[in-house]
């Protein structure tokens, strides 16, 4: 199996994005195809001692930046390392593709260079995050910041599959999440999405409230990709402010610190189970071919699961199983 | 100062809102008119040994319930003892009301009954949350599911007036909660705000991510009730999970049970001071006489916490200084 990697993605890029593939050769025995400029990746893996063994080169010299318009990819940009790495992707040179880079200029090019799964209408960004009690999926949580209830119902059949094939959930369970749980709660596009995913023939388990989302729930949260974006960042949000203040409490007095000594080592095991980075990354579901994003300040670890994640994706062939469930889908209206 | 209490409303109805009454007539001077079922109102009071001095009734012996839909309270619950509460707060029988009954009926009967601010399209539900430093308002946290840019930018204000003259904050900081920082980032509703905010004269500190709204982002967090309803019950949610895994690293071996014990006391006071149960109620700003909603499950101290904010609230005379932020509004244009 082959991965593309834009090697010059991500706050921490180029050193860390090669770090993460040199350790993830050697954890998944993938070989990597990276993009970026030849001269400075061969520099930097000398001078940090990567070895580049299993990994090949496809120089572009150019780079998209964070800051960018995603329309650049499609002209002043036409030669960064992202869109080398996608035509690379569509040309068939690799069986998927993983980033660090700008969230919308790699939708950008997944969509425009990659294309789209036939019958899906936008694909979407679809984290997988900790809950209390194992993971769920989180679709969308960016990709689409304005949604149709179709687009809605099609998160939920492209979530369904991915947590059956790729984390071997069975007949998993999707909730809308809103704000209350009875049939009628929510905005104009809950209440038009509601009916849809009643007739979806998915395991629909109705609206989800926001405050049983990390409990378990369900197993995968369906939303537009404004809420989700909300979701992803207060969770996260909520969780470190609260491990700071908690590490407050610990230091305020001598008798608190032998406490937090004791249990410490506990602790971080539970925070290193909550932090979504763990993950690795997530794929933007819907996509012809697998197209993974990876944390944008990713250090070489959260590369390196991200790479793994993908493998997974790539054996399950997730991008099939959506395909068949979208012919599906279109043969039944 | 009188307040108007809905001795009915609520999960823990009616022996705790009278509880909660007596606490608030001994910690806050004020007195109290209760609406609900006067024979029972007494059976209870006495049963529990609760003084009713300072607290007159107005009998009702009617209910509206937490599933009942809101149109019923003009339909056939126009006798229930919330719509008696939201009558006599109209008639001037008291200076505010608070009850923890459904929030749709006391919305419903706030804007039917009461009536809203001149010149305010919606009064917006706004409850004051903790952060790691101080509090913020979250503007609309669930009254309006479906907004329009000039609601958002009317909750800025309301918000804006809410801060200055109930919490004491000069100048308060105004953020759009939103997926990134720059200022095109968002959906439809968000890109349109942005500029309202930016013209509307208030200290708008521009986007805010949901990551940075547990931190010291700003005083005022504006959004559509959807999507504070999303974040008031994923703030809660989150907390509430986090402490319970605390909960269980700390009681998995007898190491960690001895360093809980000492650090358990001030966990707690942390915890106290994240819990959004333990600041009382939420106003629904926008509305002609002060409401306030106290949380549903409330028991006796939060009830009373509500009665106290509502106090401030009048003192302060938040509906006048909206009243005179919307006359301004409305000649500027």
């Amino acid at each position: 199996m082959r991965i593309i990697v834009d090697a010059f993605g991500g706050d921490n890029a180029p050193l860390e994005i090669l770090k993460g593939c040199e350790m993830a050769v050697k954890k998944f025995g993938v070989e990597i195809l990276l993009t970026g400029s030849e001269e400075v990746i061969r520099r930097v893996a000398k001078d940090n001692n990567i070895s580049l063994e299993h990994m090949e080169i496809l120089d572009a010299p150019d780079v998209i930046g964070m800051e960018e318009h995603p329309n650049e990819l499609r002209k002043s940009k036409k030669n960064c390392s992202l869109a080398v790495a996608l035509r690379a992707l569509d040309e068939g040179l690799g069986d998927g593709f993983v980033g660090a880079g700008s969230t919308g200029a790699t939708l950008m090019g997944a969509t425009t260079i990659v294309g789209r799964i036939k019958g899906v209408k936008r694909p979407a960004l679809a984290p997988v995050m900790p809950k209390s009690e194992g993971v769920f999926m989180l679709i969308d949580c960016g990709a689409n910041a304005d949604c149709r209830a179709e687009m809605l119902a099609q998160f939920a059949t492209m979530g369904s599959v991915y947590m059956e094939k790729v984390m071997g959930v069975k007949n998993p369970r999707i909730g809308l999440a809103n704000v209350g749980t009875e049939d009628t709660k929510g905005d104009a596009l809950r209440q038009e999405t509601f009916p849809l995913l009643q007739q979806s023939g998915l395991n629909f388990v109705g609206n989800i409230e926001a405050r049983d989302i990390p409990y378990d729930a369900c197993d995968v949260v369906v939303c537009d990709g404004f809420t989700g974006n909300i979701i992803l960042k207060l969770y996260e949000g909520v969780a470190t402010a609260l491990f700071g203040m908690i590490k407050g409490v610990m230091m305020s007095s001598l008798k608190t610190k032998i406490g937090a000594a004791l249990i410490k080592k506990d602790m971080y095991t539970l925070k290193s189970k909550l932090d979504y980075n763990e993950y690795g990354g997530a794929p933007f579901i819907g996509v012809k071919k697998p197209v993974f994003k990876a944390h944008g300040s990713s250090m070489a670890l959260t590369f390196c699961n991200a790479i793994g994640q993908a493998k997974t994706y790539i054996e399950a062939d997730v991008v099939g199983a959506i395909s068949a469930a979208m012919a599906g889908d279109s043969s039944e209206q």
